[in-house]
């Protein structure tokens, strides 16, 4: 069952004076819900989420996960500058990228960021582009072959991230030998996982290398970092993860693997994004033509550069409508079956195909859900489409913008042409 | 057989003073490709190309294409203020759009532009939007179930676009009762096609429509647009749509289907994009990290948010590898196997999987062909991915930067977060 932050009436209202298209994140629910992630690995006393900056790179929606404890999972130099921009700094920043030009490197010392290597290689290069190496450093794991994969990611031995197992003990010694102190180690093989199982055996493929590691090369690890993936109930009849059921199992795998090893404390982090702020965000749109040909059609003001996941995945988003003032969708007794589609000039461009809904009118409000997070942050300018708005729903039900929407001025910041009208 | 309008040497020096990576386009090239375009239609006295602006919507290419004779074919307000910059207005736009907002309409009145209508309550939609309808209007035909589908573009009858063949007839019917004076028949029903047949036999269906409209409304036709659609031969061993074979086609299908009827002359027009650009832009980038775990991987300092089109649609872009100064790549006698990657944390971020190149290193150059359409429009700011710079290769061998380089202040510049830092 999928709900609503918010009245009809109240959303009504908003769309009086917020241009559509437009993101709302409902702040409550997402403090709710980092609460809850909190609360499930509360066993673990160094426990630390780094919200997966990908997701939703808004800084007041990073303010307010800092405020929950939350550091940032960075990837590039804007996500870096992102995390500055919060205050996110030191050990408050993840810096998991790849292929990771110079610069991003020296940024991330700069912060004093987690540097989560993805290559053997980037060792030496680490150390070359800023003259040294820190005192902590973390290696992501490509458990390869060991693990099967994951539906989204792919299999973990045909994916282009991390150390093959082999790589690790030797990344390790290598790291030892020059000096480094404090040691990390992480993985990422899911994406959008449902199965509380497949996150238990990620963590326990990390404890066990852990302990083999630390035997073999004899260091002490910091922490494990066991990468997001949590995915989210994007369909109405799926069940969101067992968070509780994932800290409970992960708490036993550390007990049996960790602790009665005789291994030191250990800190579990984890990278979440999607999960994070997913659910508790709403691509808000209207409908501004009804269109009857082979199939009947909801053309919305709202398209592939608000939300990108239907047409790029195939992906199944829920819709609400809303419908417009006196005349509530949820009244109407008649449904009718729609592809809701965007205007962009790409066919793919729909935000669901064959969907029964009420019976929808132009200038009708309809509310796409689980656009919190890989929705905004995934638009592009094709077609010359502008990117929305991001607002936030406040506790006390205001409505508080945190992005304002694009210009044509942006859309041009990057061309000039004196002269080139007059040929 | 895949060639490049550089020498190494010369690709060599650019890359020292313009940053990687960057498109840049070769002038002569898409010259000498307008021109063949025009003159495989020169029997049509009215024949008119309008460049679908959506494929590479720069304005510098816009004027180069508009002094070979070019219109624009726009499907958004940004796209038509394009036009307008480079002196593009009236009959030189053809504005084919859907689900299409009052004020994009209201715009493309303004500059004269001819409007093709994508569904039949858009007359209604356009006369109340605009106060009138204008002298000259178009409609877009789906041809449905009458029509086998192209692999991209998917069966016409699933397709949101355009008129059943039923509203046609009521619609010109409407339009001619409304005062409408002349009138444009226009289908888009392939994407990316290169079987000159298939393009033959649109114009085929569009020339017998036209015909039976005309009889049984009592209406002439100014023109039929056949759309766009022409593919490019992406991998060396396919051939370029034989663009003489099909000129020479629609020629006799018109003899047949329009002259042989005793109906007047019709302009013929087209709106291709990627066949007038796609081939003649190149994405140039170097190598940053080469990988050796379960794969060899070369990592590049591009990426998704520069041609997304391997990624989107696992699309094959050739790639030549130039090497470094010094060191050509050609002259190297090994050849390994690589997944050439991106840096953004999607797995699908690959330019080639499983590519047989010459032997790569760091800071080679490589050149990723046929990026000259759908390549940078495309672009998005995922994972705070910036978008790179556009270069003219100029006829006398200079090289023009016809957009510049995203920045971080651009990234950041719909952001806005006094005291937030502070919390």
């Amino acid at each position: 069952m999928k709900t609503l932050p918010f009245a009809d009436e109240t959303i009504l209202s908003w769309v009086e004076t917020h241009p559509t298209p437009f993101h709302v994140y409902d702040e409550a629910a997402i403090v709710v819900n980092a609460r809850r992630l909190k609360a499930a690995f509360a066993w673990n006393k160094g426990f630390h989420e780094y919200f997966a900056v990908k997701a939703a790179p808004n800084p007041h929606l990073m303010a307010l996960l800092k405020k929950e404890g939350f550091g940032s999972d960075c990837s590039s130099l804007p996500e870096l500058l992102l995390a500055e921009a919060v205050g996110n700094t030191g050990e408050n920043i993840m810096f998991t990228s790849n292929d990771t030009p110079q610069e991003e490197f020296a940024k991330a010392r700069e912060l004093g960021a987690i540097i989560n290597l993805d290559d053997i290689t980037h060792l030496d290069f680490l150390e070359k582009s800023t003259g040294s190496l820190p005192e902590l450093l973390c290696c992501r794991c490509n458990p390869g072959p060991l693990k099967g994969g994951n539906a989204i990611i792919g299999k973990p031995e045909e994916a282009k991230y991390g150390f093959t197992r082999e790589q690790l003990f030797e990344a390790y010694a290598r790291m030892k030998a020059k000096g480094v102190k404090r040691f990390g180690l992480h993985t990422m093989e899911a994406s959008h996982e449902l199965s509380a199982q497949y996150i238990i055996d990620t963590a326990k493929l990390l404890f066990d290398l852990v302990a083999e590691i630390s035997e073999k090369i004899g260091i002490t690890f910091d922490f494990v970092n066991i990468g997001g993936g949590i995915g989210i109930p994007y369909r109405p009849e799926q069940d969101a993860m067992d968070l509780e059921a994932v800290g409970k199992g992960i708490e036993e795998a550390y007990k049996e693997k960790i602790l009665a090893r005789g291994l030191p404390e250990l800190k579990l982090y984890m990278e979440c994004g999607r999960c994070i702020t997913g659910p508790y965000g709403y691509l808000v749109a209207k409908v501004r033509h009804i269109k009857d040909t082979y199939r009947l059609y909801a053309g919305l003001d709202a398209c592939m550069a608000n939300l990108m996941r239907p047409a790029l995945y195939g992906a199944y988003h829920h819709i609400t409508a809303i419908g417009q003032k006196g005349d509530l969708a949820k009244d109407r007794t008649t449904r009718k079956v729609y592809d809701v589609t965007g205007s962009l000039c790409e066919n793919n461009d729909k935000f669901a195909i064959q969907r029964e809904l009420p019976e929808l009118k132009p200038a009708d409000t309809v509310v796409i859900h689980d656009a919190g997070a890989h929705g905004h942050a995934m638009g592009f300018n094709y077609n010359g489409k502008l990117r929305s708005a991001e607002y936030l729903l406040k506790p006390d039900g205001s409505l508080v913008q945190i992005r304002r929407a694009e210009t044509i001025a942006d859309y041009f910041a990057t061309l000039s042409y004196p002269g080139l009208k007059e040929g």
